[in-house]
């Protein structure tokens, strides 16, 4: 009767039944991946263990990361998205959570900066010529999102720290379609020009700005015309050029078509079919600006940590990495449309059929 | 001469000298550690990836922990820490390092609320009957810092969901000896009562308070009684009984000697001997309080996400997360000298002595 | 010919044109409110400075607060929201808004938790008997948003740090609307169960499980029922009395119908119709989440600033806060519908009628 | 008899002992100074009052940060600061309070990045020309902590927008001293070169690098240089022109004495004597670097709100700011030392007087 009196906290592992935490999570792999050089060379330096926590950690997150964005990347390759479908609210919900992702990682680099340069020394020349810049997934991360090695600041440089191996996986991203301009192709899609829905649209004013554009166009542009204080009279020109005339300014990625249209979606977001749209589009400059703000954050704290100490190649790290940043703005396309707003009141009246459309049955 | 013309920029795989981040990294283990149990049952819920990850970081942050605290138990483990050696400020660093790091996990706490209560029943019950009580660095850590089994909310429960290998683990660590006795034991030792130091000390009030007390004591004890608004009166006797008795109230466990040289050190903390001590306490309030905001966030997080479920034993997840929150406070002696404490301008004036063996040579 | 050499970058003050930004904000009377108690006394304490400046601050968002929640508050006077309006978009921003402000007043205690006891003590007895508690906007947010007289943990205390003119403050706003019932007017009037559109609806289960409840609910008590496990089976009791009863429960707020409502909002949220409102109920339990987060670090910091010193009326600080940081979650009738949800593959399947009212038209 | 059945908890406003909660803070003031400029016009735009409140808010902390850092200047203006006093420790505490605040103000800039680009539009032209570009005090703060105005970008731009009265008032504090110079001054005295403590000092290279520098600096310089690989030797020019010639370089503002005893701190930090002293150097640092994540927070936020429009005088917003951010790190010449360290391991072993001069007696 041994069984009737035993204890009962005691669970021998072989009768544990369903899934184990340790097990599910695979912590015999993550805990012990840690193996430090300076311990390997028998000089342990104490903050190594830090320096390769905190990589393994961002490595992680950037594999989830990669994993939402594939999976957002997902529905815009449809070649249509019903806006009565949740594809869009998904969508929205999966890219606030990269953001989110992104601001937790941001915040991680309070954990770099308890490292001092002095503790950083005990084990920097054991590392060499390692660096985050061998980052795969993080390579992977600007490519998919629609950075080209050709948009890319020190493009030479970029993967000529890598193996062959790993040069290859990047150069193979790089002929994958890019969410940017998946995202272009949507834009172009969005039907809210169906002429029939636009039939009964009363111009507003008389001028034509753009030969080609719209009744609702020339009216927008007459609009934002009056809108400029006279030191900004040029504005109207850049409006035209980006979101009437398909020419290549800068490596544009969007078509004046998209850029049109993500106006609209910018101008009208109050009605109920715009919202997704408007969200999807505040969610990419929301990953642009939680990006900027890691390489911000990561300048500088290499900064604190090395100084402006020459690098290998002669250049400095920090401004190398500025940059960097300053040109790696993936959506700035999207951000800079906000020059072409104008307030509300001066909004063009959208014809009954349209707003119908854009509300609930 | 195929050499010379070979591309400056092609580094074939066996030609790579030195460290190579992602092997370095073993990012070969930390990127193939993730497996969704819907996947493998062919029902592949989305948001059970990032179930995964954000638990693995989790552990590979606890582990860090541990490795940052148990380096600190070291310093505090020898018999004497000489004031003149970096020991103290490097543990002050480390702790503070620990707060750093716990005050990010808090930060991804924001991570997990992004899955909704709807789609985290898509995977729900394919993790049963795992869950985050079944990590075992955490108990260590609440362990090593302090925590005993007897001190737990809910002793029982405690480590009912472990195999018997693993409850194995934590009955050892339980014989270990723990920060806050080690913390005890260096308080009690801290040398400032040394007889001769205080030769020239001139007492400044005429009572007796408490039998024993030496001349500070006891003019301490009258001035803290001066300060005492009627209605406070009794926290006299909650002084004496916590700095001048060795009784045991609510299972204490720091001894009364411990408690008072505590509180000379926040009483006398502008001293630059006592600053890196006062530091040490500082830090271990630091982590309590890191540790409760996890601890809150989490059962917010959880609320949101199961509300008021009963769980399998019939107990509210909340409730007995709540005890556990109020009970679990490692620090909170110390944290509770604080109400013994009287304005600056009261203190007693320290001898000539003292004061200069707490400064520079 | 003075003014033509004139210097181009002076401004005379009475030639400037336009809104001025010190003047605009009136800077003269936001600058110049800060007098310290200490200073009166000729006893400056160098950190009283900070204690006015934080509560200053904390006034100022408190009124923007309550600016923002009294504007979401009139669309929900209307007797019927258009979800084709922008309204319920207006009112998650705001919302969210709030939500964001008290975020940044959470990090705001790392500023006080700067203070420490010591430091404290130099201008503590000075300020006696003024307190936050008194703050009256603080008061008002809480009444606003829902929290009744009734409800308060410590009601006679609550009010009676106040003078008579303060009160009367109080007692006046308990008569107006408040949030929380303005919500459950709305859940009431939301019109998913016009029987119209529920015509062609197909029962899936056969049982009845709760006298009058229509087809749908039927269906789901029944799908709900199959999804507990044997020890949660209480739980199917539980959501009847909530969401089919109109009994008086703990003083519940919300109407069944009300919460039968929202219910069907969260779990049937990948419609179009229902993203907004879903949106409102998550930013509600956004805002709650936040101000117990609030209330929390409060909570750890007034302990670390005081310790558990008795306060005039002989209770702890920290039991008294704790007690109503747990009773005081203004909208935990919908965080608690969480545990009536089911699996999205095990939810009855909507009329098509229903569907298409849900959708763009 | 009335008044022995006076309700307990009324209390005439007249006979409230003692300081009361809202006079304190003088919120008749606080909470009456918000007036928007839409409201006057009678076209109440809704975000106005969120405009008004955050900069006030601002202004409140700008306040508080002028005044700590102003009490810290009172220290360093001393001819001596007695290492056994609490100074430094305070200066340290109250330092790392400011960079508290300005982190708190970054996390604040969330809120401001509620306010949509079309929701701004509604008040925008009601503002001009007043611009945060107008605020005195953050003006103020730059110069109090070292920023010239012939160090700043834009010079010529950089009063023009102010009020004559303004304008001097700026002019005024350029002539006062800078925290930035009496941080050199300090540094310069910073007295571990007595002659006498380093009688027994032993040399451990042979070289001479640079003609005049002690033996101490010699074995220094010796010991960098083997510490270059061969492409960073520039390096040690680099350093030779920082610490060891008092040449005018890009406007330095340390002199070669002050930072060769600024990189003798943080060196041998692990003293007890040099703790505080490079705590201030990190806290100084450590100001720059929030200050420098502000501004680049609010050049996002800037471009998201106006895009790359033109400003009235033709430059892009973003641009001047960017130029701005990176010119105005005002204790760039401290974090520049960290490239002059060597490992632990390879420092100059300190002679024993000194060591035990920097230790406690």
């Amino acid at each position: 009767m041994t069984k009737t009196i035993k204890n009962q906290t005691t669970m021998k592992d072989e009768d544990y039944k369903g899934v184990y935490y340790s097990e599910y999570l695979q912590l015999d792999k993550i805990l012990n991946a840690q193996q430090t050089e300076t311990g390997k060379a028998g000089k342990e330096a104490h903050d190594e263990m830090l320096f390769i926590i905190i990589h393994q950690s961002y490595e992680l997150w950037f594999k989830q990361v990669l994993f939402e964005v594939g999976s957002v990347m997902e529905f815009f390759k449809k070649t249509r998205i019903d806006d009565s479908e949740p594809d869009l609210a998904i969508a929205v919900h999966r890219l606030s959570r990269v953001t989110t992702i992104l601001t937790a990682l941001v915040k991680q680099i309070d954990i770099i900066e308890t490292l001092t340069p002095l503790d950083f020394l005990d084990y920097r020349d054991f590392l060499r010529p390692a660096s985050g810049f061998q980052s795969l997934q993080f390579k992977q991360l600007e490519g998919l999102l629609g950075l080209r090695m050709e948009d890319r600041f020190g493009k030479a440089y970029y993967t000529s720290a890598l193996k062959d191996s790993d040069k290859q996986i990047i150069e193979d991203m790089e002929k994958q379609p890019k969410f940017l301009d998946l995202i272009n192709d949507w834009l172009e899609r969005v039907p809210f020009f169906d002429e029939k829905l636009w039939d009964e649209y009363t111009r507003a004013h008389s001028g034509t700005v753009e030969e080609g554009a719209n009744d609702f166009w020339q009216d927008y542009l007459c609009a934002y015309d009056n809108s400029l204080a006279e030191a900004e009279k040029d504005n109207l020109k850049y409006l035209v050029s980006v979101c009437f005339r398909d020419i290549d300014m800068e490596g544009n990625r969007l078509s004046a078509k998209a850029s049109r249209n993500a106006l609209f979606i910018m101008l009208y977001k109050d009605y109920p079919l715009l919202q997704a749209p408007f969200q999807v589009l505040q969610s990419l400059l929301d990953i642009d600006e939680a990006m900027s703000l890691w390489r911000f954050r990561h300048i500088n704290m290499v900064h604190r940590m090395i100084g402006g100490r020459m690098g290998t190649g002669g250049s400095s790290g920090k401004d190398y990495l500025m940059q960097a940043l300053n040109k790696h703005y993936i959506f700035k396309e999207i951000a800079a449309l906000t020059s072409f707003m104008i307030p509300r009141s001066s909004l063009p009246k959208l014809p009954k059929k349209l707003v119908k459309s854009m509300s609930f049955g």
